[in-house]
């Protein structure tokens, strides 16, 4: 079936460890138009997570070789550099699929400037309390990252301002619901319909 | 459970025939946040039709008397008049619930006019010559009345340049699906957000 809407960046942020991986993880099931955005970089594979479908996992040599001009933006979290491919988001665009990254503010910025066409969607905690107790809960971070990362959280949370949607992760179920509800509105709105759609309406 | 972002109406316009009043019917069904606006009319009901529910079935005069001031909008459609009570509206979304309204392309710019965050959502046919074929296959039309709604149809169509989604009703599921979509998303939308939420966000 082909659209009748240009494709779209999908554009999700919001501190670590507010839910956006597993946001983002049931948006790209529920909706068979959106493809994932694989980021390179260069920390160390998580268990469970796969080399080229997670991330492409590099070294800090390769990755500084990509920076000149095949990543539309890179930014340093937590000590390990990230960077977005260009090419995979143009060829996934140009194929019809939506591409959702997660990504944090300083990267969601970058992709905007790249495609101005990106949906922004922002992640929050119900509370900047909740948030730390998921973080304590996550079981990987020692306090002294966890107060990196809070301290990350209240930047990331006045940025929450410059994005078009804002999603509250207090419930999982409706707030992947909200972000599958955004997708598929977003293909609706005018502005986004292809000149072919708007032509066949004029006949 | 209290909102996160300020109520709206939602003008669902398009064609006579399109398939707005099914559409409508299914987001109230999906929807308990939204609620139906009574349309006041000085036409005769069909058969189902209730008064108080589908719309307000009033005589001429009356209808005249409420033009001064207790109408946002109101217009003449083949032949009949339609209007939309300000107080109904108003009082829905003091109460928390959104506000749908069927209705023509000249009610809904002035509905936009009244309420400048009405969302505003289009309402196609496939085709011109797929909505001739409803229009004739509905059955309650002569060759004149549908003559008429034909020429309205284009004139309406050209119209659907000014509202922010377009929705193609070729598959009434997906169709219905699209502007469920679209009504929960808009409550995602930072600029409906309130205050008290925004403020939430700053501690």
């Amino acid at each position: 079936m082909s659209r009748t809407s240009h494709a779209f960046p999908i554009v999700v942020s919001g501190p670590s460890g507010v839910g956006k991986t597993t946001l983002v993880d049931r948006l790209l099931a529920a909706d068979p138009l959106v493809r994932r955005s694989v980021s390179v970089t260069t920390r160390t594979p998580r268990p469970g997570e796969v080399d080229g479908r997670d991330y492409l996992f590099v070294t800090p040599e390769r990755f500084e070789a990509m920076k000149a001009g095949e990543l539309i933006e890179w930014a340093e979290v937590h000590g390990e550099t990230y960077g977005t491919p260009r090419s995979y988001i143009e060829s996934t665009l140009a194929a019809g699929h939506d591409v959702v990254l997660n990504i944090d503010i300083q990267g969601g910025d970058q992709v905007k400037g790249s495609f101005p066409g990106a949906l922004m969607v922002f992640i929050l905690p119900p509370s900047l309390a909740a948030l730390e107790a998921r973080l304590q809960g996550r079981g990987d971070v020692s306090g002294q990252v966890l107060a990196v990362r809070l301290a990350n959280a209240r930047v990331e949370l006045e940025a929450a301002s410059r994005y078009e949607y804002l999603i509250v992760n207090d419930d999982l179920g409706s707030a992947s619901a909200e972000l599958i509800a955004i997708a598929a509105a977003e293909r609706a709105r005018r502005e986004r319909k292809t000149r072919d759609f708007l032509k066949r309406l004029e006949k």
